[in-house]
């Protein structure tokens, strides 16, 4: 189903918008947008495994830097003549636990049960979807495990949707001001969003209900984002990228040289079970993969590479 | 919520049978039995940590013989007079790096969405559920983690359900063999059992839809269980019980003390996540208790020590 492929591709060449069929400019443009903002984080992020050193770098060992493995999936789906795929980035280094970047242009048809629950897909079950996810798990505990994901979906109607949200096991009062801030910055440079009720999306949608606690500090999560103007929504789903692409390394140069101890470690870890529970029993883009035949390895890419139930 | 209690209290000191308002003698009966499989389960388990010896026993270092430790908690319903709750009795020893036996006597209504899924809840959504559930998560990769559960339940209808299956890291024929064997001799102990249908039925619920794989080599799985003779349902119900109390200390005993490497860690860990995906997405039991407000740590309390996803 996958073959794994480390070269550095043209952007597009894995997934390309002219394979999934006729597709407008538009959602050609969103394609070729997350395959590029893909690139810039991967080409951040391996920036950041270069720059360890002194005690912290002695810590890991001889693990190298790390650097981005990709690997393509095709979608199966034989109701459809091209059901598309994705392709994986992953990352096991000595900043970065286990850090996925993923892209995917996938398109089909809905299951009736599910398409009741998709905005226009009642009409027509047929969808279109790309996007970009990511979710980066740290090695130092100081520093915070992120999610970030946005995406453009088309049924008879077209919206797009995202958000990202820090997830520290540590709490640092100034990581999750900056953090907020950034989002909220973003959300202010665009007339079309609405920061006050993104952060109380996030708030309600990050949210682990069967222990009534956070899976985090929050962040920004929008959904259904149609204003009737394509190209500002566009816009803010690209700032949401870029904004998320220079806070967070950021906050990672702030911790990634802290000490840590054996305890630091073992919070972080059942920090992680809790991540884990979110993702497998409430997550909108795990249920979305697993219901409409995507890749369990590209969507399951999310869970912690160690994580304790103590 | 909860209160550590650690005493050897009587079976049904935590769980009364009395506790959960007017139920019937079949319904104390079976209470009690769970308590008392319960107690015995523990004294074998805790049997099986004194026993380790030898290379593996140093292997452990300073890790003590494990002894379980119970926590009574109660739930909280204001749609009757006694919601119940339960007792977790929870051990972390040297050969059970985490086991959970919990026992649980537990009263209320069905959700309106939920009772449309429950035999003789459409009817009246009160329900009465009694019943043990156990996992246990071995230090040896070489040694099997398990899964046993037997429970009661009555609404307008009553029945029995449970099972038991077998979740090896790394598979061993003769453990596979043994186990269904125990199991298969069990049934056809019971003329209302049906151990084909049973072990079908395991090896259709215990599997990952999304991963297209089986969560381990299964076992059986029986629910609904109402022959219309209450006492051959129940002493089926305490064989699969007493069977699980024979023949997991025995498979154990056959594997605790092998020796093992780092890479038979790194595929026991790696099973485990597998097994927290199931427990996570489709359990029925932890489904059940999440939508009947059962106490979180003692549904999640199956869920594995430390898990990779790498």
């Amino acid at each position: 189903m996958s073959d794994a492929d480390s070269s550095q591709d043209s952007p597009t060449s894995q997934v390309s918008a002219e394979g999934v069929g006729a597709v407008s400019e538009r959602q050609h443009r969103a394609t070729e947008w997350f395959a590029e903002l893909r690139n810039r984080i991967c080409a951040a992020f391996e920036t950041l495994e270069d720059e360890l050193s002194g005690e912290t770098a002695e810590r890991m060992g001889d693990i190298p830097p790390g650097r981005f493995q990709r690997t393509s999936w095709t979608r199966s789906d034989d109701s459809v003549d091209d059901p598309g795929g994705g392709t994986m980035a992953v990352m096991h280094g000595r900043v970065f636990e286990k850090v996925g970047v993923n892209i995917s242009v996938v398109s089909g048809n809905f299951s009736p049960e599910f398409a009741t629950q998709i905005p226009g897909a009642s009409e027509a079950p047929r969808f279109w979807a790309a996007g970009i996810s990511l979710v980066a798990h740290m090695w130092n505990p100081h520093a915070p495990a992120v999610h970030m994901n946005t995406r453009h979906i088309v049924t008879t109607q077209s919206w797009f949707g995202g958000g990202a949200d820090l997830n520290p096991a540590l709490v640092k009062d100034d990581d999750t001001r900056d953090f907020h801030k950034a989002l909220e910055d973003c959300c202010n440079r665009h007339a079309v969003a609405d920061h006050e009720r993104y952060k109380a999306w996030a708030d309600e949608y990050f949210f682990n209900k069967h222990r009534g606690e956070a899976r985090g500090v929050g962040g920004i999560f929008y959904d259904y984002l149609n204003s009737g103007d394509w190209e500002a929504d566009f816009a803010f789903t690209q700032d949401v990228g870029t904004t998320f692409l220079d806070i967070f390394p950021r906050l990672v140069r702030r911790r990634m040289h802290e000490p840590w101890s054996d305890d630091d470690r073992r919070q972080q870890l059942i920090h992680r079970g809790r991540y884990a529970e979110f993702n497998l029993v409430y997550d909108r883009g795990t249920q979305f993969g697993l219901k409409t035949g995507g890749n369990p390895e590209a969507i399951l890419m999310s869970l912690p590479p160690m994580a304790s139930w103590p």
